[in-house]
């Protein structure tokens, strides 16, 4: 018997991937931040779609109180319609939860996926509840759809070798507290595509050492990571901010003969927030391997 | 501190939804089988969006072939769908699964979602993986989009004093196999909309005793059961009919002035599957109360 541990996610993805009827068309492939639908080319908007989930003891620790879980449970959502150039619109909720949970944390859990709700503009439109078996860990999975103009878009499959690497804000160091409170990027998204678009863009919620090789690999490229370059978070050093993961920054692309006007206009438009071009892509083979980032699946040690 | 088991599902969900902003001017109030996203009047067809839960030993056995398990995930969302007149459109699957389980159950289970989107023409649109801490339950979420002709919209709302209430198929005994390959009754829904829109609809996923008052509630109505007319499936008696759950078949309204005619032609054109009339809605007060069905927390006995 193979088990989830044995292969890991990604590779658990790509072997379920064949087993399932697709879009004929997508309008981009499995893998990217969102599942992107074009509803035809007479439209200028396109709908985005994600799900993703929050379990204790994975995601947060137990006894974190239920308003930091619930705003991180929105904004990882809202960091993946960022990472396409987009913004979210409506969020389901799914509870799996033990039935004996306080009431009044769910409440709070609800207060914070409003903070994050209000803060970029979107609603919530249904949810589901269920119980957990007991001593089972609550799981909070929060599924949205978003909107990206179509000339806004930005995919993971789409950087040339050539293309600068860069990423926005300081890497490292997520844990305890960043990873509850981090700001999705959308803002600063929807200024790169309108001004200095991105030839492709990942949020980093694994980490730079499994970002990075997913955002390569989908533009059939490799990389060159200039580790003396990486903006480290306070108190943290390269190897965190390779490995932490839960950045929730965004890590992106664009042609190199762009990049000084880029961090030009950028030190105007966004003063407090680092932008730090960290290497290249090149073609494959040529490139320099990583360290491992956040496995959803860890092999036993 | 209250528990959610104090409280249970309805009461929570009726706590939880003045916490989050919502639509300001939804198609569809929280609380209908789906939400119902309207585009504007300029289009024909609404949005719908609903998101699900299985979790192991709340709603399906261990040792369940995944491939069971994969078709109930995929088929109850549809089921909702189908209560509003509408069809599926695109899902997003979000696992969250102990590292020891079998690859090869998740691939069965991919499997058995495949069987369900195949026999309704729809797709997977994406995914999300984690694992849960050792000892805790696989959670298996299914959100998805839908669609529905703006005209064949039913709501569980919208129903009137005086209305008859019918029901598809046979009632009760869904453990322990039905409830696992049961066939969300989406044509027979078009069926009606196309040809006897109900006046409201509802799909009998928690037992008729839960999902009757939910839809008379809804729709500002008492209801008046005839036990004696109840469609019980072979084996069981009335109190299974009317509080087992799972059944997923279609509980409506119609003028009473139709049913004769819809009767007629319902059976010419779903010859095998039975169609009855069960009941009225009264004005509120003036009918009978139910037995309980299923509760997501329940009570300590």
């Amino acid at each position: 018997m193979t088990t989830l541990r044995d292969i890991g996610e990604d590779a658990l993805i790509a072997r379920l991937i064949p087993f399932v009827p697709r879009d004929p068309q997508p309008a981009a492939g499995p893998g990217d931040d969102c599942a992107v639908i074009d509803p035809g080319p007479e439209y200028d908007t396109l709908q985005l779609l994600k799900t993703d989930v929050l379990v204790e003891q994975v995601h947060f620790l137990s006894g974190t109180p239920g308003r930091w879980v619930g705003w991180k449970a929105v904004a990882r959502v809202i960091s993946d319609f960022a990472a396409m150039g987009g913004q979210p619109e409506r969020i389901l909720v799914t509870l799996a939860l033990p039935t004996e949970t306080a009431v009044e944390w769910v409440e709070d859990l609800y207060r914070g996926m409003s903070d994050c709700l209000l803060a970029f503009g979107a609603v919530l439109a249904g949810g589901e509840t269920s119980r957990v078996p007991p001593g089972s860990a609550p799981v909070i999975s929060v599924s949205a759809t978003g909107r990206v103009h179509r000339d806004h878009l930005v995919l993971r499959s789409t950087a040339q070798a050539g293309h600068a690497l860069l990423v926005t804000g300081l890497l490292g160091g997520s844990f305890p507290d960043k990873h509850l409170h981090f700001t999705p990027r959308v803002h600063e998204a929807r200024w790169l595509t309108t001004h200095f678009k991105p030839s492709a863009m990942i949020d980093l919620s694994d980490g730079l050492a499994r970002d990075l090789p997913r955002l390569a690999e989908a533009s059939g490229c490799g990389f060159v990571l200039d580790e003396a370059c990486l903006p480290c978070a306070p108190g943290c050093r390269t190897p965190q901010a390779i490995e932490d993961g839960e950045d929730y920054e965004l890590l992106f692309t664009i042609d190199p003969g762009r990049v000084a006007g880029l961090l030009d206009a950028w030190r105007v438009d966004f003063p407090a927030l680092p932008l730090t071009v960290i290497g290249r892509l090149v073609h494959v083979g040529a490139g320099n391997p990583l360290r491992r980032g956040w496995e959803h699946f860890p092999p036993q040690s």
